[in-house]
């Protein structure tokens, strides 16, 4: 079984970019095609999914050339429930399918035979009808750290035996998340403590390309801390979001880069797949061009990276 | 729409516990006459999901009279994939029918607009076929805070304006909890710091009988951070896992109660629902007998924590 870190390195090396483009498909955003569907306020769950699958399904018939992984963000299809999951499942296979890499952001976080069922759920697998399925099929996750290691080790297993990954929550872009996070202890800040904690969850699964497959999430709107990580995980990949919607600039990104280029993930989510809304491609394309606003965005948003992954960024 | 802290403090005074029943339907540790369901490995994923729903039915079925709530862990629902979560809704359904207050163990953590998608699908509203329909159906559910302020603050909104609950994770009751909540910062641990910050976002939800509706994760394996945090939350109910098949004894759990019996909910999963794998229960019910095990360890479970809801304990 094939190390997570080592094909994560080989696709962003294949793809030429360490762009991820994040699937969070908010129904009030589809583009009117796919809107109209269900713009009656009478439509059925049924019909709201499928708008939300075809959607999902859509920009990862755009962007699979072009990247090498995507983020499905769990959440918008569990607030549909168990009928929006089922959709989640076919997204993800979906995008397996089309020959990328798939990163659940489930942030799951629990305890002992808890975290245990996550772990068989997400990156394991589970005895049905006489044979081991994956269930979510996943092929790396995000998680939440706030419980310590034996919150971690049953996704350990998985990452160590199974070549799976996970990227475990740091720090994060949004605007409160130092109130924990930054705390100052014993001489540093709480996300450094999450630090060593997952330098040591990841040292049994560095990959012959000298990456771990236990990552960290570091938010592009810090770039202070994502240096001060990134000199305590060299071996870690970060996975980045925060840039374009939540504001953060390709110089923030910098110092979650390697001086090689490699060691990170920029994660865009709305600025990609809403880019039909969004100047300068409303005007161009609108609702009806949609998928070429998704690819003008995407194309865009490689050529924003080029010179970090490079190593030409100033 | 009634607060959710006077609903709970009304339904402990009705059952006269502070009981709760955790369901964690682990597929290996069922009974013999569910187990025998799927004992051949070709079970289908149909099958063992409803294997897993008849056990959690049957449990509130006896538990029902005899506690205010239960509080099923998504998890072990969530390993079957979506299939099992659908029986995990249905089971919801099925104890709130049955009168009980659902606590959904689903310990979600995200930001901004995904926060506000798992709020709306687990405490809030998704409009389905012209009506706004409740996807999840937990009365409250529990979630992990290390994201700060405005990962809670979509949950709130359902508090505060939909009846419901929640509960935050203060000091888990897992060996390795205190690797990022033990941590002194400015002269006080990590989890303090959350317990402030849970005070604060429960301010606007305390109900007519002093409490609020945001409540505070407290594991009974750690008295000491316990009685810190009660002195800091004078009004939070407390969730404490970690009594019964974790370890804790009733005087561990004092701490979690104000002096006049109320504030805290006791959770037991194991030690209650297969308690027919365990002494005393294991001889005389067996596998045949599981209900009847199940109700006399709830029952002994009641008889144990009463001094603590009379506020007789010593």
């Amino acid at each position: 079984m094939e190390n997570f870190a080592d094909r994560l390195t080989a696709e962003i090396e294949a793809k030429g970019t360490p762009a991820v483009v994040g699937i969070d498909p908010r129904l009030e955003l589809l583009p009117l095609p796919l809107r109209r569907k269900f713009e009656d306020r009478g439509a059925s769950l049924r019909t709201l999914v499928a708008a939300i699958k075809a959607f999902s399904c859509e920009i990862i018939d755009v962007v699979a050339p072009h990247v090498p992984a995507v983020k499905p963000q769990i959440a918008f299809f569990e607030m549909y429930g168990w009928v929006g999951l089922q959709a989640y499942v076919e997204v993800v296979r979906y995008a397996r399918k089309a020959g990328l890499l798939v990163i659940g952001d489930i942030k799951r976080s629990d305890i002992g035979s808890t975290a245990e069922a996550y772990a068989a759920g997400h990156l394991g697998q589970v005895m049905v009808s006489g044979r081991l399925v994956e269930m979510w099929q996943e092929d790396a996750v995000t998680i939440n750290g706030y419980l310590g290691t034996d919150s971690i080790e049953p996704f350990l297993k998985e990452v160590n035996t199974r070549g799976k990954g996970i990227f475990v929550l740091a720090r994060t872009s949004n605007p409160s998340g130092g109130e924990i996070q930054n705390l100052t202890a014993d001489g540093k800040p709480v996300y450094m403590h999450m630090a060593d904690l997952i330098s040591h969850w990841g040292a049994a699964s560095v990959g012959q390309r000298g990456f771990s497959s236990v990552g960290a999430v570091v938010g592009a709107t810090c770039p202070e801390e994502a240096r001060e990580i990134r000199a305590a995980l060299p071996r870690a990949y970060f996975l980045v979001p925060g840039y374009g919607a939540q504001g953060a600039t390709v110089a923030d990104l910098k110092p979650a880069f390697r001086s090689d280029g490699l060691g990170a993930l920029v994660n865009s989510s709305r600025a990609v797949i809403f880019a039909y809304r969004r100047k300068p491609y409303d005007e161009e394309y609108g609702d009806r061009r949609w998928q070429e606003a998704v690819l003008a965005a995407v194309k865009d948003m490689r050529a924003d990276l080029m010179p970090l992954f490079t190593g030409t960024a100033i």
